[in-house]
């Protein structure tokens, strides 16, 4: 099988590197910034082309959400299979007469971070079952999680991704501003960052609660309060701690 | 010195164990709850009891906040040093006539995991620079990171704490209701959440932000907004995604 990668930000950097790693052959890496390009195809050792794109017969698109409509159209051949990478788009927003389907890894892709592919999950979705298999098969050669996964449920994964990585990287960067405004290394509270993730491994993050809202410490709750300056960090005080209330019925 | 530890929970474990570890000798725990604390003398072999208290230099009550003026009351020598174990409590909370000091290991504790003492950061007051070095001393005989703070700077570091550890916990227990109830293994997203923190290990939290709110992406926000049926999930959706615009100046 022929693949072309399209796109040239981290999801297509960790793409590429996740199959050149894992031996599945990539024909060209295509896109419009050449220096991107260059790099990943120095990387990885895959051709790359920033105007004319290799004939193939899978096509996966790794762009931003906003342009990969526009991305797709560049692609006239119709017997063909082309993927997107996006969480929160349907196969449908592919404009083309070719095949359409949904090849997403649920990870946080930063350009220079190494990761581990076999853990990253891969959620798929094609027109019918043969390209399905064909996309499962791809994706179970770089990682131990793969799943059958529609664009309603596609969803809902990005919106759990949404608070379960998005939002907790907003609380540590509130909290670091907290620290900081007292000269308190935030590298202080990493082990307490780890511990805290490291004890949902194990346990229900709902049996896993601690801290003054559970155990519905009013002292503790009016004294944070009142310490808080920011109207931000109040905000967001208060509607947590009003859910966690709500969570155990307190 | 001559240590006696007061309380049975997992405070009191830990500390236990921690000074047992690098064999700090403790003369007694002493508590209320006798199967606890036979359960912690057996662990750590330190003798027990629950209605004789030892003589000691070193009292340290590691019991709930709003137990510890009750406890405290017991301790009716005068000369020696009583130290509470809370991020949210003022040393003057002791009652009695002995030197008051604060004694506050940064963790979250739970009496099964085992954890690296080292590198739990220890918070230290006193009345007094000897009482200062005696408990900066001992802190630093279980912990590389102990560090002077007062009662002030204490309520920050504990409300640090809530904003990285307590209410990031919570927003997992919200995702896991999201994906449970699509059916998807709440297990897929610990790569995901493993690497966000990860990554605030090397980088600032800050310049780590991604998701649908740092890129201003208004089609992926309404979409979920759309998608969410809990009224607490909607109220928390809003205001992180409000808080995260704000300051980025979106």
């Amino acid at each position: 099988m022929r693949i072309v990668i399209l796109g040239s930000g981290n999801v297509a950097f960790h793409l590429a590197q996740a199959f050149s790693e894992n031996k599945i052959g990539v024909s060209q890496i295509f896109g419009r910034n050449g220096k991107a390009l260059k790099e990943i195809s120095e990387h990885c050792n895959i051709p790359y082309s920033t105007d004319e794109m290799m004939d193939a017969d899978l096509y996966i698109i790794a762009v931003k959400d906003d342009v990969t409509a526009e991305i797709s159209r560049k692609i006239i051949k119709e017997d063909c299979l082309v993927a997107h990478t996006s969480g929160s788009l349907p196969k449908e927003i592919l404009e083309g007469n070719y095949r359409k389907a949904s090849f997403y890894p649920l990870q946080t892709f930063s350009k220079s971070k190494k990761l581990n592919y076999a853990e990253i999950p891969f959620f798929v979705e094609a027109e019918n079952q043969e390209d399905q298999e064909v996309l499962k098969n791809l994706a179970s050669q770089v990682s131990e999680n793969v799943m059958d996964s529609d664009y309603e449920k596609r969803k809902y994964i990005h919106l759990t991704a949404v608070f379960a990585c998005n939002f907790v990287n907003h609380l540590f960067a509130r909290a670091k501003e907290i620290s900081d405004g007292q000269q308190i290394p935030f590298s202080y509270f990493l082990p307490l960052i780890d511990e805290t993730v490291q004890k949902i491994h194990e346990i229900d993050p709902k049996s896993a609660q601690t801290g003054p809202a559970v155990r519905n410490d009013e002292r503790v709750l009016q004294l944070h309060e009142d310490l808080i300056t920011s109207k931000e960090h109040l905000k967001i005080y208060k509607t947590v701690n009003d859910s966690i209330k709500k969570m155990y019925e307190l």
